[in-house]
């Protein structure tokens, strides 16, 4: 009953309008794991580091239940880094470098002993590595989400259509799912989306919370109302290790478990934004997440009689 | 038990991107009346129109319990008249003309038979308007809402600042709530803002919904995700309409109370967005308004146990 996590571990420089870090941890995977550790284990990662990746956080994950043997290190070569400045809105962001490093050789394995996943974390990567692994599974899981960006719209489009037919579950932010499905209105283009494959769609608004659609089904969640947001980086990511250790935790995967999931991902997220990188990630306890999870639900619960 | 509504009523025409619009009936006033007359009546309106304001207007608003008695007709006078061009997103417009006409000369009288009214909204107005309203009401309401716009806060700041200290609930939009907070994040711009005077605060976001601030406590409403946009005119104030009309049906100015108002308001403003002007509210029965509600329920509720 385990959860294949795919993506990046990699390292990050970012700098907000408020503060600016040097070289800190990050990676889709790493923060998917952070995340979603909470709620089930053992969770199985599948990425690539250079010689540089530091080996207390490998430490951190494995104490957190995070399986490592689908991580290849790579001894000569650097791990992938990225660095990014936000504007004031931390809604938009300039990427100042790109140094791809270790990820131009990602051509991942899945181990033998990851064979009997039954959910499947796909990050944002190449459309033709997503689909490599969903392929190497013998057994198809029992849900297989995906996360994907512009990027791989404008480079690479009929892979990435190729995927989404292998896929249930598709995550993007709201302009790529505008850019995807070629529509302004976000109803028309999850309509337009869930037509290329996936039976289900989460669009993340970033502040303004997110949406879920399945057939003619809607779902939305706000994002917490936060005073700061200190670093809205990984808070994508962290937001699908919620919902996917949620429905893992609970092996079900309906429509209305979604929705918890949703919320689940939501409150998580809004711990990512508390500090740089993954670090409130690795501070919260359970107690935390329930109450956080509790403010979710003061936030948007109301009663009504008709009319 | 009736509501009295200040505000404007008058002419607009509306360009969007699919459609535009001749001279049609337009202001504050007139979609408050439109959307709280479905919850409440008599409606005791305020405002002054000219000579070209439509007969079979005043008729339509009388014949759903709006008494015009506070409504000045000026006979050598042209009605209030709006122009505005609304861009791609439908969250930003240009105004194109501004005739004033009747509005310079508006100086408004609360009749006697309006004077045992429980409940007061006070419409986008001179704030020296908002509050010879208020001074006139011989007992205070239970409960005074008012609307305002970054005008204002340009123009006659002290008086804005005399007005918000007069009032129970302010409802303005997101970027108003930055400008006269001077903070970006809204969790802080809510904070100044009620220290300034009302004890509950509505900050519209349009297609992001709306969040109610008291105290510490927060909700927040999504909008209903729509296929269409039409006209975004007067949608703000069909959600004023439809939170004061179910505040004053209920007679209940709690927090949770207002919850649901705020509810009420969403579905409302959802109506008023799917045609030109307030002709979608004119249309719509209980029926449409009790399943549209319960669209809201529906698109926000989830069950959750906690970890």
């Amino acid at each position: 009953m385990s959860l294949i996590v795919v993506g990046t571990m990699a390292f990050d420089a970012i700098e907000t309008p408020f503060a600016k870090t040097d070289r800190i941890v990050g990676g889709s995977a790493t923060y998917v794991a952070y995340a979603a550790s909470n709620f089930i284990q053992p969770i199985q990662q599948i990425s690539i580091v250079g010689f540089d990746f530091p080996k207390e956080e490998m430490e951190a994950l494995k104490s957190r239940g995070v399986e490592l043997e689908g991580v290849k290190v790579v001894p000569d070569k650097k791990s992938f880094f990225w660095s990014g400045r936000y504007h004031m809105d931390m809604n938009s962001r300039d990427t100042l470098v790109t140094d791809l490093n270790v990820l131009l050789d990602f051509d991942p394995v899945v181990p033998p002993s990851y064979q009997s996943a039954e959910f499947l974390m796909l990050g944002n990567l190449d459309p033709k590595i997503q689909m490599s692994v969903i392929r190497q599974m013998k057994t198809r899981p029992r849900l297989i989400v995906m996360d994907t960006m512009n990027f791989w719209m404008e480079s690479t489009m009929p892979e990435l259509e190729e995927v989404l037919k292998m896929v249930d579950v598709l995550m993007l932010n709201d302009s790529e799912a505008r850019q995807l499905s070629a529509q302004f209105s976000l109803v028309k283009a999850a309509k337009e989306i869930l037509k290329m494959g996936p039976k289900y769609l989460i669009i993340k608004k970033g502040e303004h919370g997110a949406l879920l659609f399945h057939g003619d089904q809607v779902f939305f969640a706000p994002a917490l109302p936060l005073e700061e947001v200190f670093d809205p980086t990984g808070a994508g990511d962290t937001f699908a290790g919620g919902f996917m250790g949620h429905i893992a935790r609970t092996k079900d995967i309906s429509f209305d478990n979604m929705k918890t999931g949703i919320i689940v991902g939501s409150a998580m997220a809004s711990f990512c934004v508390e500090k740089f990188g993954p670090q409130r990630l690795k501070e919260i306890t359970r107690a935390d997440i329930d109450t956080r999870i509790q403010q979710f639900v003061d936030l948007v619960n109301f009663d009504i009689e008709l009319v």
